[in-house]
Order: structure tokens, then C-alpha cells, then sequence
């Protein structure tokens, strides 16, 4: 007998028929002598149903009220699943969050679990019964109804696999798994059976968007085994574990997926004064403007006099990143700014790598037979990054997926 | 500086621009120095939506997972009133029930106020902060959300308005006040200015359904005055208030308005043998079969043999109690069932009638005049009830309201 945690999300408790779809999916576990766990979403459409009544009131709604408001979505669901549930013989109770004992700070639309009381959930899995439990949603110490901001659902099911030490935390999505790529972009793509939740990371911040980032650090620092898998089909999905260097076995691959995004423009500053705190000086304004930088790289300088810097940030950042460049070279009295919307980035990911020597240069030797220039290079313990001319993305994810041997095998 | 507990129903909050109003509504009042709580339903048809989902899921649901379900509604308004008041520059805090303090016992869909714990409400008035309070719901010991029934947002802002000792519950409805009798069946009908509560109770049990019944009965049982006004338009509309016959102004009319109903059936079984018991033996099925009974009128037996014997139900329950009766007569051995569904019953409401004689005899001239024959009979310390053929129910109304002395004057 297992505890298991099972989120699912808006789109799988989206009408009747899928919350009754889910019933019998959480039926099959309980019926098996399981506890299960359910944490959901609101149904899909209905938080953006609110925020427009919202916004039709109130161009900027406190947050307190915000999450008064939308924290109803889910509470519609738990009780009509609860009701799925005991249509079906599964006894069930339902929890909103600050009755499932989920304790957060006072931030309003992204609160942070501080606690979580877990004494009535436990009696009623004691009790034989499935637990139904609002995702997204907790209480400050006051009472006050907070919100942990949109996708926050997973992290609620982690939290609660954490508190209750559940054996595994299920993450149902309309994917069936992680996958070594966008099966969109490189039809050889194939399903990750394990993934740890440090290439889990690098995969989803570079565009992978199965899970929330905030959740799968949760689950990696507590320790809960993670399971992505669909809620529209059978099978195993992706199992994201903690890395364990020792156990790690000997024909594990160098690499475990490759990401990518075209949505980033890259700036450089040309031929700045290469003097101390120059870094400071370019950058610092940019974080005062509130735009977030993705890749940073800066060249040796090869006169020891000025130097080429050169950051990536989000394409719709780019004017307003040019513009304050521009302010900045203007009051250092040196450089020159040029910048590009036309680029990709391209990461291979894989703790792999760590021990392996040469994954460098395969990733460029790839990229350089299919006639594919380099434009920046960025790397992490478990990542690669290059940027690349945007037109090249697709041929060299799927080079890529070739060359580091991460293409399916033809079905017979 | 009065304190006003102001509830506005589904109808006064249907939409955005009807929510907005209602703040501009409170806001008048909060302008004026007084100290407001607003206790508001679900946006109207937003009930019958989550009441139509459940019932896709579950033929029976449990009350505690409805509760849960259907107190969403509430939870949706709170939050937009809230923000329309910020938006108008009024500071103001919704509450759910359970979150304002109101404690219930733990029958679900019909639960029953306990205690209300006002420090969170007081303190925010205290601080000058309008307070906005979902109706209809509570939380039991156990911090179950339940819900008070349909209506149920009457019966919350009178216990508010209680427990905060409040100057006055002021009742928003789509009507501006409660009238003699209904202006659709008597145009001459004239808004009442005050109206005690035992006569607000024989009025709204007799059909003019203005208020709920419990909640008029909470009134007057903790001496909350009640006002009765209109969300849409001015006016003082009517103040229900507590019988003090001491200062009873001489001038009182002896009767106050009209009810009547043309939704009953009349039954009676003649010539039942005329024993201890009979009247027990007659009920007793009628109620077993879960069919209420307004009227019983039993009359003396002329020659202590048989006795007549007469009661009223809802005209949809007509011929299950017809079906039960002739049971019960083939049992006794004794007696006959006749019925009349085509009947109508036609009230006189007064606190005034019990210092005055001679009303019944004003009331049954007045029909004799217009040649209506009375088929029944019953009355109680401040009302008279008849029951007439349904095809005079109009004409007995405007009768009456004349004779009475209840016309409106012509305006000039």
C-alpha cells in the first residue's frame, strides 16, 4: 500500500466528463488499497472568467481581493470531485486549501507554504477515504485566503507529498512524459523514462514547459519522487529523481534532452572601456528597468583596453533594453551598441556531461556540418547553450538529437 | 453615526454595472459618516449554474460537498463589491461567512446560526472600513463551509445586524417596500411605511413574498429593525419593527394589507363519526405522506353523531390527499370525500383588528355585497382568512382593500 499525491490541471478537470474521467482514474488507485491524494486545479476557462469580472470592476484589484475571487475556481472543482468520486462507491472529502491546513505568508496572488497541518487530511486517509484538495490556494496566519499565483497547483501537490511523506507525487498533464525534445520539432523525439530533477530544471527554464520550476525545486529539496504522465492516456510518463552520482548506471546517456527558444533577442555592447565594475555599469540599469537577462557572455578582452558584452533577454524587452543601452554608452563615453531578434538558443542538457569530456565539441562539430555558426556560447555543470540564427533552429535540434544518439528506435 | 447592515440580493448584483451600483449605493451611506456591512448573494443564475453541474455529476449529492459547491457564489461577489468600493475610493474587506465569524451547527443546506464571533467585522468598521459579507453560509465546529438554504442571505444580515447591535437592516429587493396587498391584482395598493413584525410574518407566509420568514422571525425575536427598500430606485420604503402596543397611534388602520393565494385545493371528508381521535386519524396519513396543510376548519356536529371536517393543501398535492383520504375513509368505515381545487384563499392581516370588533362582520358584508360566498373559515388573533371560489379572488381583493380603507389617495 502507497500514498500517492495526483494533481490534476484545468484542462483535465475542464467538464463533467473529464472530472468524471479523473474519478476513475483516482478509483483504480484506491481500489488497488492505495491512499491517493488529489490536489486540482480550478476548470480550465473559469480563472480567466473571474479576472475579467475583475477587471471590469477594478483596473488593479488589490490582491487580497484577487485571490478572495479566483480561489472559487477550485473550490467548484473539489466539490464536483468529490461528488465524481462518491457517484462511484469512493467515499471522498473535500478540502479548500486553508482547510487542508496549508499555512502561507501574507504575499497576496504569489504566497509562499510556510506549514502545512496535515492532522485532518491523515484521518481521513485513515479513514479509507480519498482526499480531494484545492490546488493554488492556502491562508496566511490571519485567516486572510492567499493564492501561490498561477501554476501553483503543482506546487501544492508537492508540498502536500512532502508533508505527508507520500511515496510519489503524480503530476497528470496532457503530455504523456518529458521528452528528450519537442516531438513538434523533431519527430524522433521519445519519452524520458527518469530525469533528475536537476535536468528537469535546466529543461523547463529553457522552454520545456511540463512543470512548474517553482515545484520541481520544491520536490527536488524535500526529496518526493516526482512522476509527469497523461491524464488522457495510460502509461508510465517521466520519473524525476533526485541525481544520485553513485548509482548512476554505466550506459546512461551523455545527454538527456535538448531544449530550445526563439523568444529571446541578444544585445551586445560593443568596445566598452574594459575597466572594473564595467558589468555593473551595463547591466544595472537594465535590472532597474525591470528586464530580465537570460544568457550573459563577455570576451576577454584581447587589447586589455575595451571589451564585447553581450546578454540575451526576452524578445518583447528588446526595444526597451536598446533604449537604455543607448542612455548607458552615451554616459560612459565609450562603446556601441548592436543587437539581433533573428536568434535561437539551443541547450543540451544531461548530468551526463559532468563526466564526460567532448560533448562540447561533438554539439559544435554537429553545428558546423550542417553549416550552423555559433553565435554565443554559454555553459552550466549539466548545460551547453548556443546561440544560433534563428532560421537554423529546427535543423539543429534535430542534428543534435542524431549525433548525442537520442532518437527512438524505428518501430518495426 | 448609525451602524446599517445592508443586504442586497442576487438580482441587485447580477451583473458588473449592477454591483457597481450597489457600491455607489453603500458608498452614500458610508459618506454620511455611518458605518456600513453588506451582506450580498451569489450574482443571479450563478447558483442554478453549480447546482446544474452537480447535478450532471450526482443524482444525490452530500450536503457537505453542495455547501462547499454552491458557496462559491457568494465568495464571487464579495470580492468584485470589495473592489468596486475600492474603486470608488472606499476602503473595504469581504468576508466569507466562516472568515466573518458566523458559526453554524452541521446540517448541511439548511444549517443553523450558533454564535456569531464579531471582533475581525468590528475592528475593521472601528478602522472606517466598509465590511462585505458573503450570505448564506457559515462553518460548522469543525470548520465545514455550510450553507443557511435559499434565501438564506436574509437571514445572515439580521443575525449580523444582532450581533453587531446595528441601527438598522436594511433589505434591498427588486420592490420598494411591502404594500397593502398586491398592486398587480389592486392598482389602488399603497406602499406600507411601517409594518410590525408579527403582521410581516401572516403577510409573507400568505404569499407576498417579500422577506424570507426566518429571517423576519430573527428580527423580531432579537428586535432588529428591518427595512424593506429597493435596490433600483429611492425611497424609504418599509420599516418592519417590533409590536408596541402602548404606542399603537390612534389613528392606526385596523387592518394593514391584503395576502392571498389562488395556489391551494380545499378537502373534506363529511360525516366522519364524531369521536375522540377522529381529527388525528384524518391528519395523521396526510402528514405521513409529507403533505403540508395550511387551513383545518372542523365544525361542531349538529346532532353529535358525524362531523365535517376541512382542511387546504398546495393544489400540487391535491390528489395524493385526495388518494390518502379515501383510504382513510374506507379504513374508519365512516365518511365521504369531496374536494374543490378552483378555490381561492383571500387574508386580513392587522395587529390593529384585535383591539377592533367587527371586522369579520365588515369583511364578510363586504363579499356578501358583491355576491361572494364564503366556503371556509379560519382565523387567529390578528388575521381573518376566508376561502372563496378562485374566480372571485380579484374582485373580493379590491373589495376589501376598499372597505378598509386602504386605497391610495388619487394623487393630484
Amino acid at each position: 500500500m502507497a500514498l500517492y499525491v495526483q494533481k490534476f490541471g484545468g484542462t483535465s478537470v475542464g467538464s463533467v466528463e473529464r472530472i468524471q474521467a479523473v474519478a476513475r482514474k483516482v478509483q483504480s488507485y484506491h481500489q488497488q488499497g492505495h491512499q491517493v491524494v488529489v490536489v486540482v486545479s480550478a476548470m480550465s476557462g473559469e480563472t480567466n472568467r473571474l479576472l475579467d469580472l475583475a477587471k471590469a470592476i477594478h483596473e488593479e484589484p488589490t490582491g487580497r481581493e484577487l485571490d478572495m475571487l479566483v480561489s472559487t475556481g477550485e473550490q467548484v472543482t473539489i466539490a464536483l470531485l468529490a461528488m465524481a468520486l462518491s457517484q462511484l462507491g469512493v467515499h471522498a472529502t473535500s478540502y479548500t486549501g486553508p482547510q487542508a491546513g496549508i499555512v502561507t505568508d501574507s504575499s497576496h496572488t504569489k504566497a509562499r507554504i510556510r506549514d502545512i497541518k496535515t492532522q485532518s487530511l491523515r484521518a481521513d486517509l485513515d479513514a479509507g477515504r480519498v482526499v480531494v484538495v484545492a490546488g493554488f490556494q492556502g491562508a496566511d496566519e490571519h485567516g486572510n485566503i492567499t493564492t501561490l499565483g498561477r501554476g501553483g497547483s503543482d506546487t501544492t501537490a508537492v508540498a502536500l507529498a512532502a508533508a505527508l511523506k507520500a511515496d510519489e507525487c503524480q503530476i497528470y498533464t496532457d503530455v504523456d512524459g518529458v521528452y528528450t525534445t519537442d516531438p513538434r520539432v523533431c519527430q524522433k523525439a521519445k519519452r524520458l523514462e527518469q530525469i533528475t530533477f536537476e535536468e528537469m530544471l535546466e529543461m523547463a527554464s529553457l522552454g520545456s514547459k511540463v512543470l512548474q520550476i517553482r515545484s520541481v525545486e520544491f520536490a527536488g529539496k524535500y526529496q518526493v519522487p516526482l512522476r509527469v504522465l497523461s491524464s488522457f492516456s495510460e502509461g508510465a510518463g517521466t520519473l524525476i529523481v533526485a541525481d544520485d552520482e553513485e548509482s548512476t548506471p554505466m550506459e546512461e546517456p551523455v545527454i538527456s534532452g535538448i531544449a530550445f527558444t526563439a523568444n529571446e533577442a541578444k544585445l551586445t555592447v560593443l568596445g566598452a572601456a574594459d575597466i572594473p565594475g564595467v558589468a555593473a555599469k551595463i547591466l544595472g540599469p537594465i535590472g532597474d528597468a525591470n528586464i530580465e537577462i537570460d544568457m550573459i557572455v563577455q570576451n576577454v578582452s584581447p587589447d586589455g583596453q575595451a571589451t564585447d558584452f553581450s546578454f540575451t533577454v526576452a524578445r518583447g524587452d528588446y526595444k526597451r533594453a536598446q533604449e537604455t543601452l543607448n542612455q548607458v554608452v552615451a554616459e560612459m563615453g565609450s562603446g556601441k551598441v548592436v543587437g539581433d531578434t533573428n536568434i535561437a538558443k539551443v541547450s543540451l542538457v544531461g548530468v551526463g556531461m559532468r563526466s564526460h569530456a567532448g560533448v562540447a565539441s561533438l554539439m559544435f562539430k554537429t553545428l558546423a556540418n550542417e553549416g550552423i555558426n555559433i553565435r554565443m556560447v554559454s555553459t552550466s555543470e549539466i548545460k551547453i547553450s548556443v546561440v544560433i540564427d534563428e532560421k537554423f533552429l529546427e535543423l539543429a535540434v534535430r542534428a543534435l538529437h542524431t549525433a548525442f544518439g537520442l532518437d527512438k528506435e524505428d518501430e518495426d
